[in-house]
């Protein structure tokens, strides 16, 4: 695995020499773990991958705390620990001299405190975004990396296959929350990777609803959309069933939502625009007359993050290249009545096909006692 | 409710005066929920309080997807929605007019990258750092924030006291962690609030240590450092327990922690500096010789977020005063051997008198199957 992150690196550096940009700090976490293998949050504290392509050194600036994690996790060995009673940018004026022309950085990961540091100790210095570049690079998943979202989705699947012989009528969204929780840590998940969605009844409509005391009825929707963090790297998945018994309206929608989402995955092939997957998914719910129920994007990115590049809208002219995992999502959700979403996680492998990697049953289940 | 909410906003608008500053654009999630009531994670999406002192309108951007939850959450009730084709700083110039003469931002909380957009839309305005003022309005916490803190606390403690009747030998770590988040929910958290600690034997040595495979064994010891948010607030509690038998070593250093642990309480009062409560936590553990086996501050603030101001370590000089609510959390970490941390809940109520918000018990607990 540390040949994958010096490549990385490797890759980095030729677009820094390439831009003539003099140092990369890079410091959002999950950029830091992508380049060296360390996991860490360091919360207000300072950590930041310092790539100076003047002399090629390269650091890792931690946490003293962390210092010892660091060591055992990072592939890239010179670990500068930083304690509470340090300041940061003097101890990087060490380490990179007192002249530096530029630095490339993450925009939208510094904050403008830090940022007002940064040039106080570097006054001359211009900077540049390197955060654009840094998301393409990992937009393209290795074969490791497609194997660590695997493995997440592994336990997801396993969870939920589990999870849904626990739904009875009575039950409230917090306690199956509860009990989907506990299965995944069973399961041996690091964590969920968002806070878990479960959703019931008319509740289903909400695309951004969270878990109440509602108790399930029969006849509710059920939707759960939920994924887990191992070793680094996320699963995302949803899919939503019929408690007790199914109307016919449900079973309708059901399957244009399925419909849809077999479309948008379908449609999956590199050298064509992304947001033709999304206007594949989205031209069978028009064409069902439930358009104006289907108000979002139909997929995102997912990697170390669980939303990440590319972002699979209509409007995304971007190509489809090989290396990408997102997820493909279409929903239905009708206000005060419910809804559906099916949710798969799909790799556009080297060949340029689709993948897909989620593989939990999709055909309408009722369930519950 | 909404009375204490404006009464907060009135305190800003105060202090915005008094500096002379125009404009407040808030935009930290845990301040836009002290300041209206709404609590919410918007990602990477734009979220705003924006306060114009100038006009005294003030207004609440939210991502359209939690329009409704803004409405019915927010005491601000000037809500303006931005979805994701606009852009969030031309809708601020439609709300603020073409002239501002200087913002107040949390330098902390903005990124380089909106920095940069709202410095292209307002070239002529120059900007504040208003975060400091806004922590140490935060750190005097009101009656009706305490009893949320006290509402966290009495979950987390029905959790703990549930919990470590499952522990026995050749459990392990996560699978006890996973018991943890299960009654957490049961007990009607909204989830952790921080990523829970459960280390055994020699890993409870780890200030920073996480959860893991490691099963529990005769003579253990078993730190657990945990807390949940409930409508927003967080506890956080730790008590470190004995599997099986304890050793008279174990006895020795937890009843050295436990001493430090009501020194440090016993010396709150206001009108006296906050590293008092440090100096008198340390002197226990130092005078009995494990005085470089305890290397962190005593404790931190509490209340929105788990980690806030003030932080109680041996050089702040800060004054203490009624509405301080703090964590006392001493310990002794010997590597390679393990450790004991014993943390409190305290507030300073307004008599100038400490309240111990936890209620656990804290004399030496031999427990396990």
């Amino acid at each position: 695995m540390n040949k994958e992150y010096e490549d990385r690196l490797q890759v980095l550096q030729s677009y820094l020499e390439q831009e003539n940009i003099e140092v990369a700090m890079v410091t959002s976490p999950a950029n830091v773990f992508y380049y060296t293998g360390f996991n860490c949050e360091p919360h207000e504290r300072f950590m930041a991958l310092v790539v100076d392509n003047r002399s090629n050194n390269i650091s890792l600036f931690v946490p003293a705390l962390d210092e010892e994690s660091a060591s055992n996790e990072s592939s890239v060995r010179r670990i500068i620990p930083v304690s509470d009673e340090e300041n940061p940018f003097a101890k990087l004026k060490l380490e990179l001299g007192e002249h530096v022309g530029n630095f490339g950085l993450e925009m939208k990961a510094v904050n403008i405190f830090d940022y007002h540091n940064l040039r106080s100790a570097y006054a001359h210095a211009s900077y540049v975004d390197v955060q654009p570049f840094i998301n393409t690079q990992r937009m393209k998943k290795s074969g490791s990396e497609v194997e660590s979202v695997r493995t997440a989705i592994d336990i997801i699947e396993k969870v939920l296959a589990e999870g849904i012989k626990k739904v009875e009528v009575g039950m409230s969204e917090l306690e199956l929350t509860a009990e989907l929780e506990y299965l995944m840590r069973k399961f041996g998940a690091d964590g969920p990777s968002f806070s878990t969605i479960v959703l019931s009844g008319e509740k289903a409509a909400l695309p951004h609803g969270t878990p109440g005391n509602r108790t399930f009825k029969k006849g509710d929707f059920l939707l759960i959309d939920f994924g887990v963090i191992k070793d680094g790297y996320c699963s995302d998945i949803t899919r939503t069933f019929i408690i007790g018994e199914a109307s016919d309206k449900q079973k309708e929608i059901y399957n244009i939502v399925l419909q849809s989402n077999n479309a948008g995955i379908n449609a999956i092939k590199s050298g064509i625009p992304v947001k033709t997957f999304d206007i594949e998914a989205r031209n069978v719910i028009d064409e069902k007359g439930y358009g104006e129920y289907f108000n979002n994007r139909v997929g995102h990115g997912l990697g170390i993050e669980v939303h990440e590049e590319p972002s699979i809208h209509e409007n995304n002219e971007q190509i489809a290249e090989p290396g990408l995992l997102f997820t493909i999502e279409p929903g239905i959700y009708i206000p005060e009545y419910g809804g559906v979403r099916i949710e798969d996680d799909v790799y556009l492998n080297d060949e340029g096909n689709v993948e897909v990697l989620t593989s939990f049953p999709k055909e309408l289940q009722v369930i519950g006692k």
